[in-house]
């Protein structure tokens, strides 16, 4: 194929979409926002039509020896829920692509369905099309969300302004200390069979991991409180990755205090548990699926009592410092690991 | 995965389409159509909007010994875009899901976009998102467009009436003898990688395998000479099975003319050639995202002398009659072998 061979490890997988980016351009009126959120906007009238997709492999995103079949089609709608979300829009309609291979039954694809279905009740979504195919060796599932938002209401990625204030849902690092009690589990298990898996005091950790839900919930309580964040994302690749998206696309700097960064009381015990740094978790870990976003310091008293929202930092003027506030009052630059998949994780 | 295991080939795609479909409703005001058409419809005021999904894998639908990624990443929008034509419906974004082994440098990646690229500007799409990933093994591509059409100007599978008279344009069958003759070619190579593959004579017929086109030429074509078929669809599994998908959504009987069916020269020839009946290659062949479309008796004056579009039949009132007159005038029943990937094709 050519004369030079450039790995695609030398790019990752933000540098292949900027470099993707740079060959297209938008043509279409009605194409209002293109590559770069976590959904493209389209118009519609008075509303804009949000479209996001998410492609699971298995052996990549998903490992079926822990993950029951219900889980993981949950977990397909949920991911592609949680774009819609990070828009401040209301996930509507989706289609799937699924490839299956004929080592899956009926039953299992029932399974998968059954999943599929409890998520599309729960976050009130239809599920309107879609492609089956045969698959030569694992299960693919691909999924492209349709969401609604009113025009004027669309949150984006670029939006955050000097003294906004940083807010994140729920608690960060527990999918991914999850994850790794379930690799330490397979691990076991493969060594003897024989092992019952020890999960039970894991619970709430690998639920993190195996029944993500997208943050619905949040979007609705900001509205009935009024409160239209200035920009967002969902934390899909880890709050350090988030943030930096955040900063470069709003022009701005970052800055996050290390003792407000919400970690569970399980995920703390257990990073320690693996020898890992909790902090580095919640920075890096990825898969909470929760929501990141700035507010106008005037709808602090909107959302201040909020058992859910927590206030993390704020942004400032500096667009060259993105910077965590350690506990020690040491300031260190926030850097992401970004996505591995292409470096053989 | 419980007691009993029901192989998926028992059921074939249409019967796993028809399970999902019956375990789904819709329950979003702005889901106008799902499951069912070549595209869901969704409310977009004065407009509809369409949407509709396709999952190319390696290995299943395409080998990369012979399909170039120029022309992988071309035909991946293009039958995308078919989709959005046989709803009479114009094609506007795309979003892409993308799986790829670390085989692929980023040169490979490159000439894919290059195909993508070049048919997004053919067929004035968007490329609006995607995802990006890697893959345990072969090449995934999953392609979601979004098209528009008036709320008045949409065409289902379901609208077909007593006399309407069946049109399909272009011809039938090359793409899937152009299969053949790449196959083996293939084959020739494998045995003896000396030997150069001897496919010019067959130029048209690969071409059509490798390089297909949406016809949306022939939809821009119908507005113009204000002609909105009673039905449509595209011809991506052959000839006889969308017939039967017409027939049957639309609860009417089909008849048509084996003297009627286009079949090119070449494709007769090498048809021949390879031993198989050429009207069986037009039927069941598959992929060649010709359009396929009933109009009333009275719009036949405004296309009659269109050179791409031929009358190969009629519609009549008995649902359980679908019908192939041959041109020794026996008249025998149309058959789907339909979707083979299940049954280790």
């Amino acid at each position: 194929m050519g004369e030079t061979r450039t790995e695609l490890s030398r790019l990752g997988e933000f540098g292949l979409i900027d470099r993707i980016q740079s060959k297209f351009s938008i043509s279409n009126q009605s194409s209002l926002k293109g590559i770069g959120d976590d959904a493209a906007i389209i118009d519609a009238g008075d509303d804009s039509l949000l479209v996001s997709t998410d492609m699971l492999l298995e052996g990549i995103h998903f490992d079926l020896s822990y993950m029951p079949l219900q889980h993981l089609g949950y977990k397909a709608v949920a991911v592609n829920v949680s774009d819609i979300a990070a828009m401040n829009g209301k996930p509507e309609q989706i289609v799937i692509g699924l490839a299956i291979s004929n080592r899956f039954s009926l039953e299992a694809v029932d399974a998968l369905f059954e999943g599929i279905h409890a998520a599309c009740q729960n976050y009130k979504v239809d599920l309107v099309g879609g492609d089956t195919s045969a698959s030569a060796s694992g299960l693919v599932i691909s999924i492209t969300v349709l969401g609604r938002v009113a025009k004027d209401q669309v949150v984006k990625r670029n939006g955050a302004m000097v003294n906004d204030i940083i807010c994140v849902t729920g608690d960060l690092g527990a999918a991914y200390i999850g994850l790794q009690v379930l690799e330490r589990e397979k691990q076991v298990f493969l060594s003897n069979p024989e092992m019952q898996p020890d999960i039970e005091k894991y619970e709430y950790l690998v639920g993190r991991q195996l029944k993500p839900e997208a943050r619905m919930d949040i979007i609705h309580e900001l509205r009935e409180r009024g409160c239209v964040p200035t920009s967002m994302i969902d934390i899909s690749d880890g709050l350090a990755s988030e943030l930096l998206h955040l900063g470069k696309q709003s022009n701005v700097g970052i800055k996050i205090f290390e003792d407000k960064v919400p970690i569970d009381h399980d995920t703390y015990e257990t990073a320690i548990e693996f020898k890992m740094d909790p902090i580095t978790c919640a920075l890096n870990g990825g898969e909470d699926y929760e929501l990141l976003f700035t507010i106008k310091p005037a709808d602090y008293e909107k959302l201040k009592n909020h058992p859910d929202i927590h206030f993390i930092g704020h942004i400032h003027n500096d667009p060259t410092q993105h910077v965590l506030v350690t506990k020690q009052e040491t300031v260190v630059p926030i850097t992401a690991q970004g996505w591995k998949h292409f470096k053989g994780e």
